[in-house]
């Protein structure tokens, strides 16, 4: 029996709460070793499982849809065309749970799947499918308050409308922060008209997760799954490297962001990027004069990686406090029994485990800040 | 006085090569400490001082022109306009001797400047270039035998035409290879029409050289150098990608192939790639069934990382028989003490040393092999 169902169904779990299937399971199988790690998952992707049809709503096409073919299996398309196939543990709360507790993970920090951001749409459309996709979030958060914390999604085309749904998944919907793409149409995240929002994150003490999505040179990588293996990693260090020169975290010092995928190429190159930078500060310092070296450290990125190896190099070259364990839930790319690569790696201590596991994904969320915060985990876990 | 000139000067000198104004200088310098690592950077570019005026001669524009502006200053020209600003150590032998000189370096493996590539051109007009350029370093190369390795450029756009060149660089202008770039037009390495040439090569025993050029999605990326810090490291990515993806190691085990740049953003992002590929073979293994992992130590790459925690993990990640220095000389990116970084990190045994600094540069270029080998530096080094 893990630890979590240990707690949960044993000792703190309240009566007034409905027991899952998979927790009442979960007492038939006490024998198996408990991993005594807390695991906050902090890169999960969730849908609702149905929504309105958005070509007919909206009046043009271009959206996702969700068409269920069979139990538990259904189909991402996009005007008609196979996008991907998805399975019940994207929009079902007790799927995912299910898996949770095989696998001793406490707490899924849910996002919108990256192909839902729809910032090429018309700003109006897109902030209404926003709300949609938060309202849905929340309420998932509502249904399992101990087991999800919800991420947001907002307009980004339109940063005025960005910040009001910002504002809302924060003070309404008690979200800690909203999931953003590598980048907004033809803006990189250095773009003047993003600043607001940035700046309202901060304020509200907002996090933001920054996934790749729509990328760089995808029209160059025909075969392979290339624009998954080499354009998402380049779009995260793009998005890295746009905050870092466009003077973002230099301005915003407070801004809680975390990169997914390890925070993409950026980390293997950054002796490259700190060296352009040194070597052509008339092409590179013209918005920020400090090194990119110099904010290594100051954002997080999720342990997403699949080598002992590069988990190690990110360890030494970021610091072992701003790393939290992501798994891309429940895409095949994705790490399949999350916090394994972690728990498995007998060169870290447990302290370091659990920062990586834990803390770091709780000091990034914000998960002590009375606003934005779940009550009932923080009154549980922390 | 380095290890270089000791040798160079007063021991193995032969009376009947000319001795360069630096290594006679070299004499007036003998209480400098030496080294004593022989260096060969393989990663160096080389321009003729001139050339005719390419849109007149093939009668359409695009091509670079060199303008001399001043006393060792140029400018490369794209119809007129500035490319980028060079110095006389990108034509002349004695200034890149000189430097050379001042490193410590003992051998400089020469390739022209990737934007000479000219891949788009006609492919007859490519081929002339090629030959122009390749003369060239032939030349230098025999004004130099000790100093100097040469690497040609082919019309990789016409195969066949690149196959012939390379059988010229080979067999006439005794060069060990070429350098070519992470794709043409609108191929990858992959590309079946690419792998006659990358078959002859094997034939061959020439050594190939793969530098990005023509970033992929440079038009994403306005600002702050980004196609050179965020670009080419996923362009080769995308190379090595392609080329195990492709099968094309997998088919010519005997290709010796070395990626410029420490091989950009693949080794710090091979975890997700490698699992990738298992996770999805139904995309990624429809062309060679082996995971990428079995390839690491297979080909080159260089030492151009810029940072010692990221070639700490080179190491580690693909194998100390596979790293070369390279500096990427003359330019501001590159090491401008090349090997230093090297030379600095004090947990490499000096075993180590001699085989990032020289052994793997000579296995790679084949330094061994009679057909493609430059006896002097044969007879004089090895």
């Amino acid at each position: 029996m893990t630890h979590v169902q240990v707690r949960h169904t044993r000792n703190h779990y309240p009566a007034s709460l409905p027991m899952t299937t998979h927790m009442l399971k979960a007492q038939n199988v006490r024998d198996k070793v408990s991993t005594s790690f807390f695991k906050i998952d902090i890169h999960t992707h969730i849908l609702p499982p149905s929504w309105p049809d958005l070509k007919e709503k909206y009046g043009y096409g271009g959206f996702v849809q969700l068409e269920h073919h069979g139990p538990g299996c259904a189909r991402m398309l996009i005007d008609g065309k196979l996008f991907r196939e998805v399975e019940e543990n994207i929009w079902s709360p007790q799927a995912r749970l299910h898996d949770c507790d095989q696998h001793g993970v406490d707490v899924q920090v849910l996002s919108t799947v990256p192909v839902m951001f729809s910032y090429w749409a018309r700003p109006e459309h897109t902030w209404d499918l926003s709300k949609l996709l938060n309202d849905h979030i929340a309420s998932v958060v509502k249904e399992y308050p101990r087991r999800f914390v919800g991420l947001g999604t907002v307009p980004l085309q339109a940063p005025e409308l960005a910040i009001k749904e910002l504002e809302r998944c924060v003070r309404e919907l008690k979200l800690p922060g909203v999931q953003i793409g590598t980048h907004v149409n033809e803006w990189n995240l250095d773009e003047a008209r993003l600043f607001p929002f940035f700046q309202a994150a901060e304020e509200l003490g907002a996090a933001l997760f920054v996934h790749p999505w729509d990328m760089l040179g995808k029209e160059r990588m025909p075969k392979y799954w290339l624009p998954w293996l080499v354009g998402m990693p380049a779009e995260t260090s793009l998005a890295i490297c746009s905050m870092i020169f466009g003077g973002v975290f230099e301005r915003l010092p407070k801004l809680r962001v975390a990169f997914a995928h390890g925070g993409g190429a950026f980390p293997g190159t950054l002796g490259r990027i700190a060296h352009g930078f040194a070597a052509r500060p008339d092409l590179c310092a013209i918005d920020n004069a400090r090194n990119p070296r110099e904010y290594l450290g100051k954002f997080y990125v999720d342990s997403l990686v699949h080598d002992r190896l590069a988990l190690r190099y990110l360890l030494d070259a970021l610091g072992e406090h701003c790393i939290a364990l992501g798994s891309d839930y429940p895409f095949p790319l994705g790490e399949q029994e999350p916090g394994k690569l972690i728990e498995s790696m007998t060169e870290l201590s447990d302290d370091t485990k659990r920062r990586l596991l834990r803390e770091n994904a709780r000091a990034w969320l914000g998960l002590n800040k009375e606003a934005v915060f779940n009550p009932v985990i923080q009154a549980e876990y922390f």
